[in-house]
């Protein structure tokens, strides 16, 4: 039987996931392909840690332009992480004409145009299964199953380590630092969790699923990102009281066909939507196509095994297209004949969750709703609870639908009353 | 630009749905795709009612097999439904070499092989990704997303009727006679609903999941069914009471390697499993594999449009394979080399919800545990009401899990034994 040769470019907790599930799985696959994947050549600096999995001689090198090179290595698997390091193995790769898998959301979705130009003059095939969602066929499901769709939007909880945190927070009460610390003992949070907590992972895999959607590559630096690290305990609470859970989303509109709205911000998810359901470290994708509908894929986004079976996924896909000679079956990115630009974020209409620390004074709320009134938004409702002795009254207020100029500029009206204290806390609300 | 021309058989709801698809997206599917997919022919009995489309003069004809050979044709999309005559268009589109898109569950379950051997004769492609949950793409993410995995298990619900019916018979307490009535009154029941309420439908497409999953065509006939027709009120309480809801369930489970366990059943299903949140006509399916763990695709498993948001997708894969030269990229079916067997209901283990009418004596309870526990049946809990002026009690027992038959003779000698009135409800449990 044919073998295909591959060469792994980082040998951390995922490259050995793939070597494992390569080596479990390895008749099914050869049944399934028709050829066998055999892992020829693995590239780390550290080659003498035991990763779990038996490794043949001569396989391990701390060389990785030479495991490029190799002739026996046939489609190189970039799991280096990181982006500039990363960025320069992968052109290397796809400057010799080699296919590359890679699991990298940060490198592509910062650097993907530059990539994704260098494999189609090279007439070679670049995967990124792995990129979002781990386990998740959602990239699959996106470019293929929905390839007669016009995506109308995506909402996405993204990132495990959040995910986590919040499900934590609502479960058992606990505030975000200790539940962020526990997690990183339990290791679902790295050591410096800056990348996931604030956000920016979030948006790297936004990014990756709007290009694939519409065709355009992001401008990355343009998308609007908030995390979860000064989400506190009482706003998880109050969300719970109005029959909501607080989720870090990404939310990818597009409703006038030409500007998509792009965003990564904590927001309210009313609990009967199935998204609120998605718990722990668990990953969702709710993708809304003008013919298919909701439609909602759920799973592991992250972790050894999960993120090797899209792997896996993909070098099965590039083994098949190299087997029948015809790269680049599907285009790594569609194209759009129509211009389609990023949504100017002051023009994205959204409902709002706003709690206030007023001073309790008969006129406090008074003075909000007319700084809400004459900014053009109406309220939906006002949770104002009894004052418990300190000398601030928190009220919550629910917003109907305004656009995000006329909050930002009633949130600068806010910021400057004298009757409200405190930071204002302004939480989106997705249903 | 490139067109390729697309006969399509069977103008009715799903029909109407692909052209309306066609029609509103055709620039954003010419972009993805590099060519243009234009509807030529279409072929159905009556060709004068209005389905709400624009269909150019000259496209519609009542002669299938000319549709089928029309040189203009190169992809041939089977939507007549039914088995003997959809499978004579199907057979002769392959046999003119021509590749062929179908969501015809009953036609593949039943005759599946033949079909599969003609189109790998022939070299040409047979794609069905609309046979199983309509718009989801769950044969696509089967088949690709998971090629690097063992599936341990799938539970599908797979019948959005059923799942309507279920939906209500919990939300609202109606009986399911009056909930049929009324989804066949709002379109969501068929005139017959048999195939639906008894279970065939669920079966049909878990013999096309299990056979992707496994590689091996499914004994259809052997396939364990039981559908929601004698579903009582009283059991969908009962359930709500313990924490469970009631689903139609597509069971498949491959726990050994080489037995598989097919089967359809009503069973209940943990409040906490996500599978408990599916409602009205959504469809979803849970599939385990031995890397990716746990995941869940969701979405509309009928209607007009999302069924042809799936046959366009199939559409456009075809239609790549065409322009790349390249038939068959994925196996229809994939292939295994090692012999996979249909597990023997009596070997499969379970738990079970059982609803006894017991005489109001002293001894009844005693006489039942007895026979379970005669039967190497432990029980997890039992749960009996006061009797309210009737000759009999109602009893549930909930068991631990034991094998079917342990059950079968279990449920023989209650059913044979004094104290055992009325028709005894067995319910799988999965949890």
């Amino acid at each position: 039987m044919r073998e295909i040769g591959i060469g792994l470019l980082g040998f951390g907790t995922i490259g050995a996931g793939v070597v494992e599930g390569l080596q479990k799985n390895a008749d099914l696959i050869a049944d399934r392909l028709g050829a066998k994947l055999v892992v020829k050549k693995i590239a780390d600096l550290d080659i003498t840690s035991d990763r779990g999995v038996k490794i043949a001689d001569g396989v391990l090198s701390t060389d990785a332009s030479a495991v490029i090179a190799d002739p026996e290595v046939e489609i190189v698997v970039e799991l280096v992480g990181g982006i500039s390091i990363a960025k320069r193995f992968v052109m290397e790769a796809l400057e010799l004409g080699k296919p590359v898998v890679t699991a990298n959301k940060a490198l592509l979705a910062e650097e993907g145009e530059e990539i994704f130009i260098k494999a189609a003059d090279m007439n070679t095939d670049i995967y990124f299964g792995a990129s979002v969602g781990g386990g998740i066929p959602i990239i699959r499901g996106l470019r293929e199953g929905f390839s007669g769709n016009r995506i109308e939007s995506i909402y996405g909880i993204l990132n495990g380590t959040c995910n986590y945190i919040l499900t934590k927070m609502e479960s058992e009460g606990l505030p975000f630092d200790v539940v962020l610390k526990e997690a990183m003992e339990k290791g679902y949070a790295e050591a410096d969790p800056t990348l996931d907590i604030d956000g920016y992972d979030t948006a790297h895999k936004a990014v990756i699923l709007a290009s694939l959607a519409y065709g355009f590559i992001m401008p990355w630096d343009d998308v609007k990102v908030e995390g979860i690290r000064n989400l506190s305990q009482q706003d998880v609470q109050y969300a719970d009281s109005l029959g909501y859970k607080i989720k870090l989303l990404a939310v990818i509109k597009n409703l006038d066909d030409t500007d998509v709205e792009v965003q990564v911000r904590p927001a309210l998810v009313s609990n009967d939507h199935l998204l609120a359901a998605v718990n722990d470290v668990f990953n969702a994708i709710m993708v809304r196509g003008n013919l298919v509908g909701d439609t909602l894929f759920y799973g592991r986004g992250a972790g050894k095994l999960p993120t090797a079976s899209t792997v896996i996924g993909d070098l099965v896909d590039i083994a098949r297209n190299m087997l029948a000679g015809t790269p680049r079956m599907s285009p790594a990115v569609p194209v759009s004949s129509k211009a389609v630009t990023l949504k100017d974020h002051s023009k994205i209409s959204a409902r709002y969750y706003v709690r206030l620390a007023l001073n309790d004074e008969p006129d406090s709320l008074a003075t909000i709703t007319k700084i809400l009134a004459d900014n053009n938004i109406s309220i939906a409702s006002v949770l104002q609870q009894e004052n418990d002795a300190s000398s601030y009254v928190p009220v919550v207020v629910i917003t109907h639908s305004a656009t995000e100029a006329d909050f930002d500029a009633a949130f600068g009206e806010m910021d400057a009353a004298d009757c409200v204290n405190d930071e204002i806390v302004k939480l989106r609300i997705e249903d």
